[in-house]
Parts: C-alpha cells; sequence; structure tokens
C-alpha cells in the first residue's frame, strides 16, 4: 500500500471521517489466476474506487453484517461513526476460498477482496430503510431488487483504479486535500450536483464562498439516470461557468466519482460524509438533495441531519431554500430573504427550459449564464 | 430583582454567555439619601443598563481589578471566560460607605454599587491594550484618558432603566430570546452597525441569513462620534430598507444600546459576545469593524478571532469582504466571488456619496435603495 502524506489537522482542514484516510490502494498479488473472479456492477467499482481512495474513510472494504444492520437501523457503524448508506457487494453465492478478485464489466481484474464474511440480506428491508419506499419504479429501488442474493464483506486491496471520465477532474481526497492546503484555505464548502449549474445554483455556492475560504464544485460523474444531463455536457457547463463567473483561485472544480443512488436524505448524509473525506469543512444541502421523482418532501434532506447529534458528523451543513431572481430586489434571492410576490420572480420549469434549449433559444440572464446556455443549446442540438 | 424567563437551551437558542443571563434590575432602597452619590458619563451610563439587562452577561457590576487586569492581558475574565474589553467606572476617589448611587448626567439617580474595590489603574497601558494606540487623537483614548483616575468595582442593583432614545426599538436581551423563540428561530445572525445600509451590508446581511434562521439588525443607537450619521436618521433608513426589502418574519430590528468605544479588533470581539446574550448563534464582522480613522487594519477585527480557541466564544463569526455591484456578473459580490475587474464594478467613495445626497440626488440603484437615499437627503436638507 503507498505511503500518502494527508494533510490534515497541520493544515487546518477538517479532519477525515473517523481521524485517519484510508489508503486502500496496493500492489497486484502474483496469485491472481488462481483466485475465483466476481464481477462488479459499475454502481460497485465505483464504490470499489472510492474506497481504495479514502473517498469512503472509514470504510476499508465492503461492508460486514454488524455494519450493515447498524447502518440501516441508527445511521451509524458498528463502530458508533455516523454513516448513513450500505456499501456492499453482492453475490449469488458465497465465493470459494478466502480471496476473490473483484473485476469490473469487461472483466478485468481491479482489486483483491479478503473474504470476512458472507451474509444474506433482506431486499425490501433495506429499501425500506435506504430509500424510504419499496416501490420498484424508484431507480434505487429496482437496482437493488435486481441484485444477487448475499453480501460478501472484506477489506479490499485495489491495484487497477478505473479509468476516470474526466481525467483532467480526477482528484482523489488527498489530492483537493492538499490543494487546498496549498491554497492556505482551512475552510472549504463542498457543493454536490447532477446538473448543470444556472443561476440559482451560483447563488447558492457563492452565498457559501462568502463565509468560508474556498468552494468545491464537486459534481457527480458516476452512473446516474439516463434522462439526466449527461456528463461531457454538464462537464463543459461548468467550465465556461467558473471561467467566467467564478475567481479562479477561490475554486477547485473536480469530479465526484460516486454512483446516484437516489436515497434523498440518507443519500445527504453521505455526501456530506465522503466531502469531509475531500477535506471540506462545510457542505451545501438544497432543495430535494439527491431525490427523484415525488419520494421525498422537499425538505427531507435537510431535516434528517436534525436525527445526529449536533456536530457528530464533523462536517456543517449550510440549507438552502430555493432562489431566483427578483426583480423588486434587483437580486438573485431565496424566500428567506425575499419579501416580495412570485409576480416580481423570475421562475421557468425545467420543462420549459429544456424547450428554450432545444429550440435553440437562451432562457433569460436572470435564470442563466449565456455561456451556460449555448453549451446546453449546443448539446441539445 | 425580578424573574425573568430566559429561552435557552430549551428553546435552542444559543446560550448566554457564561451560561445564565444576569438580571441586574431591582427595587429602588429607601436609604439613598444617605449614599454617596457618583455621576456617571454617558458610556457609564451606557454600560450600566447593559449590565442590568444582562447584555453584558456574566458581568453584574463594574470590573474587579483581576478580571480588568486578565482582560487586558490576554481577553479573558478572571473566571477564564473569554472578554475583550473592560467595563469599568472611573471615580476620583475612593467613595465613602460601601454603597454608592450612581446617578446620570442630569443627577437622577439609576442604581446603587456595593463597592468591592477601588484601584487605580494605567491609562496608557490600557489604551495600548484595548486600542492599540496611545495617540489622543483616538476618541476612544481620548476618553480614557480625560477619565478619573481610579476605577470602582461592585455588583451594580438597577431599579430606573435609563429612557431608551427608541423605545419602539428598545429590547433587552431576554426579549430578543423571546422573540427569537416565539419564531422557532434557533440560529440567528446578529449585524451591528453605526451607519445607514445600503447595498453592500444588504448582500451581507441577506448571505449570512440564507444560512441560518433569522436576522437581528441591530445597530448601535448609544453615543457615537458627531459625524457618524445621526441615530434618529438611520432608524429611519433602517425601517424603510426592511419595509421594503427583507422578509418581516425573518428579521428583527432593534436598537443596541451601547457607547461606541472605536477599539476595532477587540470590539469586535465584545460585540459578538454581547449578541450572543441577546441570542445570536451567528455574529457578521466586515470590513474595519468598531474602526476609526487609520488606526487598524482592514481585517485585523476578523483575524483577532484567531488569539481565542476555537468555538471558545460560543458564538459563530461570520467574515465577509467589501461587498459590490458588478456589471459584469449582473449582481452584488466581493472579491471572493467575483473575478471581474474593478472597472465592472459600482464603486463609490464615503465622500461621493455625501455630495450626492447633499445635492439632493439618489446615488444608483446598484449601491443604495432609493427609499433609504430618500431618507438621507432629507436628512442633509
Amino acid at each position: 500500500m503507498s505511503h500518502v502524506t494527508v494533510p490534515g489537522t497541520r493544515t487546518g482542514l477538517v479532519e477525515p471521517h473517523g481521524g485517519a484516510l484510508v489508503d486502500r490502494t496496493g500492489e497486484r498479488p502474483d496469485d491472481l489466476e488462481s483466485l475465483e473472479t466476481l464481477i462488479l456492477t459499475p454502481r460497485e467499482v465505483s464504490d470499489l474506487d472510492m474506497i481504495a481512495s479514502g473517498a469512503l474513510s472509514p470504510l476499508e472494504g465492503f461492508m460486514r453484517r454488524e455494519d450493515y444492520a447498524r447502518v440501516l437501523e441508527d445511521m451509524h457503524l458498528g463502530n458508533g461513526l455516523p454513516w448513513a448508506l450500505p456499501v456492499c457487494l453482492a453475490v449469488d453465492e458465497a465465493p470459494e476460498g478466502d480471496r476473490v478478485v473483484l473485476a469490473d464489466g469487461s472483466d478485468m481484474p481491479l482489486a483483491v477482496l479478503e473474504v470476512e464474511e458472507v451474509y444474506e440480506y433482506d431486499k425490501e428491508r433495506e429499501a425500506e430503510r435506504s430509500f424510504r419506499t419499496t416501490d420498484e419504479a424508484h431507480p434505487g429501488v429496482a437496482r437493488l431488487y435486481a441484485q444477487q442474493p448475499n453480501y460478501v464483506a472484506g477489506r479490499v486491496t485495489v491495484f487497477t483504479r478505473p479509468e476516470p471520465a474526466f481525467p483532467e477532474l480526477a482528484l482523489d481526497p488527498a489530492e483537493t486535500r492538499r490543494l487546498f492546503a496549498e491554497r492556505g484555505w482551512k475552510r472549504v464548502v463542498g457543493f454536490q450536483t447532477r446538473n448543470p449549474i444556472h443561476r440559482a445554483h451560483e447563488y447558492l455556492t457563492k452565498g457559501a464562498l462568502e463565509i468560508v475560504d474556498g468552494l468545491l464544485i464537486h459534481p457527480l460523474v458516476g452512473e446516474t439516470k439516463s434522462d439526466d444531463v449527461p456528463a461531457a455536457t454538464r462537464v463543459e457547463c461548468y467550465r465556461v461557468l467558473v471561467d467566467n463567473y467564478y475567481p479562479a483561485d477561490r475554486v477547485v472544480v473536480s469530479a465526484f466519482p460516486a454512483a446516484m443512488r437516489y436515497a434523498g436524505p440518507r443519500e445527504a448524509i453521505w455526501h456530506a460524509i465522503c466531502r469531509k473525506n475531500y477535506g471540506c469543512s462545510h457542505f451545501i444541502v438544497g432543495r430535494d438533495h439527491a431525490g427523484v421523482g415525488d419520494y421525498y418532501g422537499t425538505y427531507d434532506a435537510q431535516l434528517i441531519f436534525d436525527e445526529l447529534e449536533p456536530h457528530e458528523l464533523g462536517i456543517e451543513t449550510m440549507f438552502f431554500e430555493h432562489a431566483f431572481w427578483c426583480r423588486a430586489c434587483g437580486s438573485m434571492a431565496t424566500p428567506k430573504t425575499c419579501p416580495h410576490s412570485g409576480d416580481d420572480h423570475v421562475f421557468l420549469s425545467g420543462t420549459k427550459v429544456r424547450e428554450l434549449l432545444e429550440a435553440g433559444e437562451l432562457p433569460p440572464a436572470e435564470f442563466s449564464r449565456p455561456e451556460v446556455a449555448e453549451v446546453l443549446i449546443e448539446a441539445y442540438r
């Protein structure tokens, strides 16, 4: 396993979850041929890689039953640390031998797992606890129900990291931490997104940045639903937005390699914990974070943080309401900061925005930066 | 002493400094005639009243030598609580008797002080530690040097509260706390000002409000320099601003009865502690907070908070840089959130603004809300 110098307390950055950044990268063993191979789904490959990089610290592998059960039960690991979602590897049956090879969909070996435990799990219960629904129309539930019936648990050692979709945006937690430390940042706010950033989210990220040292725009580029805007288009949107409207020395744009789970409230906590590992002291939670369809209430992903003790998470959450341009204020605002009626607010539904863009028309500049809209128009062409 | 129900932990509001809100109001004793009377300066009357209301909790009276010395030395009271500025009562010589009457400038008796201690103090040292200068041109130093040579220390009981300058804005800490609790606010940000609020400070206060539950606009209406905008004019400015641009259910405007000390960095800490007593969990510190002339560096009043342990103060500070309208952003911004050059920024010097207003002209709407500017034009007429 390579040794990574992890800027942490010494630099004034927030500590990783559990106190130390996990590094589960290592050498490729010589005996791979003799081991059974498990083929991982894209979501499992993404989890594996995030374990390797320490993005899921303190996890060193796929979860044992004790951790899994307690996470579902009360959102803590067996050791008492807060944790919100299962990170598990599904198998048909217990593998032979005490080590197995983990390979991606093209059968390329990525890692070895030391088998500690194989256990049955209750899909309905996991669905109910993780997703608050057992409706198979929910994309997370659908994926869960399609899984093999057992979980195999154990520490992993990753010798081949999957090729990142956007190499120029690929930064492991140790790398973002080093970057933050080099810039002298102590308080860094992380922003999760899987959409292009329009003025509403620009407003939230800048408002958050005003009271910390730096901003990590951390778009999820792992597996998403097919109707989300493709990652390549989004990445281009982030680039033109940041180039034109953010000070370069206050912002880092990097890709968050997780797959979407669409678990709403629990995924918001999980996203916050991951960003703590990347060195963020603060994390933005907006409306319907990580939601899908109508499964979660608008502010459920904010309210769930009250179920943890204050400061238990070790990362400060910043909750925001729906933002809009208000003509009477002459500024962006939310219902918290604007007293005027909806007549003064520039509001466009997602459908309306898509219609405009597909027709090659720019939405109002109060809604979307023209540079961003141009990228989207180009993509819809 | 009257009993005050203090919403605190039970309501989720921040605790008062030291854990309990002091109440040093009480009955007028029968033996006033037999006691020596000390006439207080306006600053001392203001301090006395803030001790009475609990705004200076945990102080129960004017400071003893031990507290005074340690505050100057390392910004803590004798009991270890952070504290930044002396709150002392200067006398010519030790009074006779163990109780004295404290009266205002018109000889009206306000309180009784139980004399615990009379001690000499070193004006130069106090100036150097409190104001970082011994220059008599500094208004705080000038006032200090004009004081009597001894301090008298002891617990006070206030039986007559001075008439507030703005009765409709007068709220004691117990009252702001009750108001916050009634509204269900837990996280409240306090904003100190002794100037009319233009768009720059509107931007800071609204940015802060976005991530808490409520905003306390808490203008200082106690004694200020003669060239500051008069309190009555400012109060009218706050009224029209809040009526037109803030949601009524998210903002409380109330008067902060302190006298300005112009102690810059130390006064910023002192202001934060007072606001904690009023129930604020967060406090805005902008550029040159409580500064005067060129005595303090632009960000000294932010940097000084690093001299305390994190969380020692028990109120979260929110530091802001200089805000301006940026034409390229099409929004308010600061150097932290705007990448464009000064050519794009709407900037007006204080002198320029005053010239416009005196000529009866509105500054650009990007600089000042017209409703606020109208009030100032009227006042300059």
